[in-house]
């Protein structure tokens, strides 16, 4: 898998979901090639771009392979039968579910995004001391990442960035930037240790937002890809809105800059219409298109906000965004507590071993208090409080 | 299907999801009952029972047959990958799911528990008056059915059903009793539309509730379901925490209770511990194994209650249960207004056709005033209240 030419030997380490290993199978290469130059020339996301996009630019789930890719997910549908030995049968998840999920739900990382996405809730005008405080918050949770607005939205963006970075916590840094040169100067000159950067890739959003097409974006990230990665700084691409983007474009698109070396890739829900079985088709077709990590972020429109990130892992993700109670533009995302409550039946083990969930008591009432709600009376936390 | 010994003819209407045709297959017999025969002949489930039931005993999804059955969830897994249209491949759900979840998702019914499993929310001691209310606001909204606590269990709560039978509304009014003919007697005495009837099935629940087999289950629910049907009630039958039972059994069971002219078999995560991967795998399987409706209870201690009745009615499901805000036993089950946030979205004209989401609003008012708790800040109405 990693080559001299492939800077995914550069990507941090991640567990390979069911089909995982094929991203980077030769085999698909020839098929792949063939089809971009076969089909759809009108398509840019299918002509050579400069170089060195033109030589990585394979998709590796070419049209006629697709219908031939192994079903692995099928386990899933004849894992409850009449023939499950008595002693699986009646356990709590299905014995074929079990042997699916068990190896991302037993090493996954959590981005805590309470203040970025947080940051977009209604009354949550945060000042530095506070942020310094939920900062310091979640380091003590065991959060792997903590995401920061970008340092381009205002001087004390910008300030508070610098002030978390020299705080010495354990947590990765990492901030939320559009896919810009300045913005990613920007950050890195704060001293982050990761860049999450984002554009839109629907077709909404590429018309009303950047006016741009796919193959600027494929070529704005291979630039920024390029820089920050020469920076020594971990970077994420995603798609803004790619729960409603062309899906094909998303997985030729995330296949490029996978090659180009990201360390992961995000997809987001961001209106909150996901649900449970695409989640699972989507991060499926994805996990089997990249090898890279695959960060998932879900909006709770329609209260599928946990369940949807428990089936993302199921499916191949690695890194779950939350926030703490969830807070976040509209209703909000995935809240910290309620992913534990949805993780910790699936690998006890490994979530006690890596976050201190009695630490989500202070977090929950530390937030509630600064943006000024009550705790709801039937946050999913509350399980997890009665049954620890 | 119908045949003059099969009650299955006497049924409510109901969609049929994928595979549910072939629950009264003949072809299926043979194969079972040589199965039945020849295996396991131990497990009380395997042997005969008295007449009728040793004629009507017969499970459909044999252990040789149960691995060639047509894997019609696969759609889900090769749904998403290049060779979708553009057309298609950016709406919210992928084109395979709504293949596959349309006639549900288009045709469903709500079985509304506040007056039962919210009953046994920590703060909820309705009065005669209130329950009155809640009742009345419920049959505005237009729920289907009305759930209340079994008159057996005080003669205050017998009263109560009473009163609210003789309300004339227009949603029918079940009662939720014990597998006793004591409890059914008392039940239709009060004037129900319904029973619900439910008996433990889990290993725990068989060993330390009722300490009976699923032999004596059978039978009973035999003796229970003819003299309802002979009085012109609909009958429910449900397996108490059958998500943790043997799925095999449970599968055997409501096979036969289906043939013995049940309008419905309850499906209940009473830990509330289904995962949505496992929804869909158990009620694929129930959908192929029963011709009657399927009713589903879903509690939400891991914060998955809402996700996990959608992907119920995906697999074929035509029953959900609710109460108003999610209350009920520990941190609740399925909230009314969080389902309807997640199934306008997937058939607008049908859901917008049978409820009034108007009247969400005061019923969650009045219920969050009488059982003394604030309407959470994230409750997932919100998005509701918003868009429409």
């Amino acid at each position: 898998m990693a080559t001299a030419d492939n800077p995914i030997s550069h990507h941090t380490s991640h567990t390979m979901g069911n089909g995982a290993s094929s991203s980077n199978n030769g085999a698909h290469g020839d098929g792949a090639t063939s089809s971009a130059n076969g089909h759809n020339q009108d398509n840019i996301l299918d002509a050579p771009l400069t170089t060195p996009v033109a030589d990585l630019y394979k998709c590796n789930m070419d049209e006629s392979e697709a219908d031939q890719r192994p079903l692995t997910g099928v386990s899933h549908f004849s894992s409850v039968s009449c023939d499950i030995p008595d002693s699986k049968a009646g356990t709590m998840m299905s014995n074929a579910t079990l042997v699916d999920s068990s190896v991302n739900l037993a090493s996954f990382s959590i981005i805590d995004s309470t203040l970025r996405e947080g940051e977009q809730f209604s009354t949550a005008h945060f000042n530095t001391a506070q942020k310094i405080k939920i900062a310091q918050g979640l380091d003590a949770f065991g959060v792997d990442y903590i995401e920061l607005t970008s340092p381009a939205a205002s001087e004390q963006s910008r300030a508070d960035c610098e002030a978390i970075c020299k705080l010495g916590l354990r947590a990765k840094i990492v901030c939320h930037i559009r896919c810009n040169m300045d913005d990613a100067r920007l950050a890195i000159q704060t001293g982050v240790d990761g860049i999450n950067m984002f554009i839109g890739t629907s077709s909404l959003l590429m018309k009303h937002s950047h006016g741009k097409d796919m193959t600027y974006i494929a070529a704005k990230a291979q630039e920024i890809i390029e820089y920050v990665k020469s920076n020594k700084v971990e970077i994420r691409f995603s798609g803004e809105d790619s729960f409603r983007s062309d899906f094909s474009d998303i997985l030729k698109l995330y296949s490029l800059v996978d090659r180009l070396g990201v360390d992961r890739v995000g997809i987001a829900d961001t209106v909150g219409g996901a649900t449970p079985m695409e989640v699972y088709d989507k991060i499926d077709a994805l996990r089997k298109a990249v090898g890279c990590d695959i960060e998932t972020h879900f909006h709770n429109d329609t209260g599928c906000a946990i369940a949807n990130s428990l089936v993302a892992l199921e499916a191949g993700a690695t890194h779950i965004d939350t926030t703490v109670l969830g807070i976040g533009e509209r209703n909000g995302i995935t809240p910290l507590g309620g992913l534990m409550a949805c993780v910790v039946p699936t690998d006890r083990n490994f979530v006690l071993s890596k976050y201190r969930l009695e630490k989500l008591d202070y977090l929950e009432k530390l937030v509630a208090q600064i943006v000024g709600v009550e705790i709801p009376f039937n946050n999913v936390t509350w399980s997890l409080k009665n049954k620890d």
